[in-house]
C-alpha cells in the first residue's frame, strides 16, 4: 500500500454486492408495473434504468454519445441486452443478464437499430404496447431519430416508461439504502474536514477543487457534481460552479455535492462562515434549520411530498421569508441525483418507507438566497436521517 | 491560502476567458451553417452546444434531468435563452445573451415547452424548418414528449442539427486549442506522478480514487471518465471502471482519462508494467506505439479520418495483430469526449487546420487487448501533439 492517503483503503467494500435475487425483485415488479400499465415490453437507454436493472456498470457508456446501449425487458421472454461491441467483456462481467446481441460500432446508418426492432418485432403482444423513456424528467440515452426510425418500423405503439421505472425504482431496498447511506457519510467526512484545510484568500476553483479530490479519497466513487458560491453576508445562486472569488472574512459560502458510490448519489449542502455571522444570516440559517426539521419531522408514511414540502414553507413564513424561486424543497434520491417525487405544491405523492427524499428549504433574502438539505429516507416512524445533520447554528471557520 | 495542496493555486486562470467576439463569431458560423442548410432556427438542449453557443456554464443543469435548458438560434433575429427560474442568475452571470424567458419549474404538466413553441411560433421563416439535436451520435437534453408537442403544435419540419453543430464546432480557434492543450498537461503530470504513488497491493479502485483526486488538485475542473483495467501479461477490457483486484507483479494497468477543463476534454490513455514486462507486452507495446506514431504522421490537412484509421491498421498488421472490436481508432475531441469524426474506414471527412483529434489503435492479443491514445491538433504542416507522448517502451513501475 503505497497510495499517498490511507484514507481509501479503510472505505472499500463497506456495502454488499447486490445479489442476483435483488436483480430478480426489480425485474419481477417492473413486469407487474408494465402489466398494470398494458405494456409488452421496455426499452431502457438511460444509467439509471440499465444499471438498475441489468447490473451493467461501466465507465464508458455514458459520458459519450456515439453508441447507444438497449435493454429491453419484455413483459414475457427473456431480458436482453442490444449493446456495441466494444461493451461485450463489460457487460459480461457486470450483469446478470446472459443474453445479448452486438453489432461492430460506430456504424452511423445503423447503430443497433435494425436488431433493436427485429427483437421487438418478436415479443409477444397482448397490449401492442413498447416503453421508451420519453416522458417527463427524461433523457433518452439514443438519437431521437432512431426512436423514430423504429416507430415507423414497428406496430406498436410507443408510450411512456420513465414514470413507471421512476415509480419501481422509489422505493429502495436495505441493499440500496446501505450505498446512499454509506455514501452521504463519505460525504459528511469531507464537509467536517473542510474548515481545517481553507481559509481566508482561497478562491472558490481551489476550494472546489479540494472538496472534490477530499470526497475521492475518502470513498466517492464519482463526483458528479459540486456547486459552490461565496459572498458577504450571503451568495447569490445555489447550483453555479465556482469562480475566481476569493473568500473573505464576513462571507458566507455554501458546498453542494452529489457524490456517487455504488451507483446511488447523496444529495446535500454545508453553509460556513468565514468569521462570525451577520445577525441577518444568523436569522436566515436559523429559520431554514428549523424548516429542515419540519420537513424531516413530517416525512412519516402517509404523508405526501407536497406535506413535506409546506411544512417547510411554515416555517419559513412564520420567521419572514420568501420561498424562492427554486419550485420545490426536496425531492426523491438515489440512481439519479433528482428523482421523483418533488417536495412542491400539488405533489400528491404518498409517502411509505423505502423512499429515499432530501429535504431542501430555500429562502430569499437581502443577503441574496441561502439553502439548507438533508437526505432521509422514509421508515414505519420517524425517517431515518442519512446525511449527518448540520449544527443548530452555522458553523463558523476562524479567520 | 491553507490548502492541503498548493498544486491547485499555479493552474489557476492559464487560459484567457473566451471574447465577446468568439462567441460572435461562432453564432455567426452556425448561421451559415443553417443558411446552407435551409434551417429557419436551431434549439439545443445539450450541455456541449449551449455552452458553445451561449457560453452559459453551471454545475447543475446537466446532471438533473428534472429541467430542461433551451438555447434558441434563429438564422435572422435574436437568440433566446429559455430557461428555468431557478437557473436566471446562474445564467445573467456566464453567458453573453442577455435576452432570457423563464418558468417556474418544475412545472411538468408545461415544463417551458410552451414558451418555446410560442417563440418558435414567432421566428421569421423561409424554409419551414427548426434543428433539434436528433441525429447520430446526439442525446437530446428534453424529454421527447416534448419534442413530439412542440412538433404537433408547429407548423414547422422538425430537422436534425447535431451534425451541423458537430461540423462548427469540428474546427477549434486558438482559445479552445489552449484549453485542450491544457487538460492535456494537467493529466499528463497526473500520469507522470503514478509511478511513485502505486505499487502492487494497490486494488484498481485505490488507484482510481487516487489518480481521480490527483487530477483534480492538479486543476481539472471535472473528472468525467477513468477506465482502467489491469491483468497478468495484459488486460480484457478498455472502458471499464475499477474493481477490488489488487496488482501483482507482473501486471500491465491502463488508465485512460477524459477530463476537463474550461469546458473541454483531454482523452488519452498511459499503460504501465508492474516489473519487467513480459516479451509479448513489450511486442504489442511497440506496435501500438509505432501504430500511433503513423497515424499521427498521417494527420496532416488534405488527409482523412479513413486514412489516419488506416495508417494505425497497416502497422498493426504488419506487425501480426488484429484491429480489435472497438470500431475505430480515435475520433474527434473538444467539448464532447468523442466527436465527430471516427478514424475509421469509410469516414471520409478531410482533416483541416484547427481539428483536434484523438489517435487510439487498439490490438488483441492472447493476454487480451491493449491500447493507445494520444490528443492532436490538425496545423497547415505536422499535428501538433497535445498530449505528452508516450515512452517508446511501455513505463515500468518497480516492485
Amino acid at each position: 500500500m503505497t497510495l499517498q492517503s490511507a484514507a481509501t483503503k479503510v472505505v472499500a467494500n463497506e456495502t454488499a454486492p447486490f445479489t442476483r435475487n435483488e436483480f430478480g425483485a426489480r425485474i419481477e415488479r417492473t413486469r407487474v408495473a408494465m402489466t398494470k400499465a398494458g405494456i409488452d415490453a421496455i426499452v431502457v437507454t438511460s444509467e439509471a434504468n440499465v444499471e438498475y436493472l441489468a447490473g451493467f456498470e461501466t465507465s464508458f457508456a455514458w459520458v459519450t454519445p456515439s453508441r447507444p446501449w438497449y435493454f429491453v425487458v419484455p413483459r414475457i421472454g427473456d431480458a436482453i441486452a442490444i449493446i456495441p461491441e466494444i461493451g461485450l467483456t463489460n457487460w459480461q462481467r457486470t450483469s446478470w443478464c446472459e443474453k445479448i446481441e452486438t453489432w461492430p460500432s460506430p456504424r452511423p446508418a445503423d447503430e443497433g437499430i435494425s436488431l433493436l426492432t427485429a427483437y421487438l418485432g418478436r415479443i409477444r403482444r397482448q397490449h401492442g404496447k413498447v416503453g421508451f423513456e420519453i416522458g417527463p424528467e427524461s433523457r433518452v440515452g439514443m438519437p431521437v431519430s432512431d426512436l423514430l426510425r423504429a416507430k415507423a418500423a414497428l406496430d406498436l405503439e410507443i408510450v411512456d416508461c420513465t414514470m413507471l421505472m421512476a415509480s419501481v425504482r422509489s422505493i429502495k431496498s436495505p441493499a440500496e439504502i446501505d450505498r446512499i447511506r454509506h455514501i452521504c457519510r463519505i460525504a459528511g467526512r469531507a464537509f467536517a474536514e473542510l474548515p481545517s484545510t481553507v481559509g481566508v484568500g482561497d478562491t472558490e476553483k481551489e476550494i472546489y477543487r479540494a472538496f472534490c479530490a477530499s470526497l475521492l479519497l475518502k470513498g466517492a466513487d464519482k463526483v458528479p457534481y459540486v456547486s459552490i458560491a461565496s459572498g458577504h453576508g450571503g451568495y447569490e445562486s445555489i447550483i453555479m460552479g465556482p469562480t475566481d472569488r476569493r473568500v473573505q472574512t464576513g462571507d458566507v459560502l455554501i458546498l453542494d455535492t452529489g457524490s456517487k458510490y455504488g451507483g446511488y448519489f447523496c444529495d446535500y449542502d454545508r453553509n460556513f462562515s468565514f468569521g462570525r455571522p451577520s445577525a441577518e444570516v444568523s436569522r436566515v440559517y436559523a429559520a431554514l434549520w428549523h424548516a429542515t426539521q419540519a420537513g424531516i419531522d413530517t416525512a412519516k408514511p402517509g404523508k405526501t411530498a407536497a406535506d413535506v414540502f409546506q411544512a417547510q414553507a411554515d416555517v419559513l413564513i412564520s420567521h419572514g421569508f420568501e420561498v424562492g424561486n427554486v419550485g420545490r424543497f426536496g425531492h426523491g434520491l438515489g440512481k439519479i441525483i433528482t428523482e421523483h417525487p418533488s417536495n412542491a405544491p400539488g405533489d400528491e405523492t404518498v409517502l411509505v418507507p423505502g423512499m429515499v427524499l432530501t429535504v431542501e428549504p430555500s429562502a430569499m433574502f437581502a443577503g441574496g438566497i441561502m439553502a439548507h438539505e438533508e437526505d432521509i429516507v422514509i421508515t414505519e416512524d420517524r425517517p431515518e436521517v442519512l446525511s449527518p445533520r448540520a449544527s443548530a447554528e452555522i458553523q463558523i471557520i476562524e479567520c
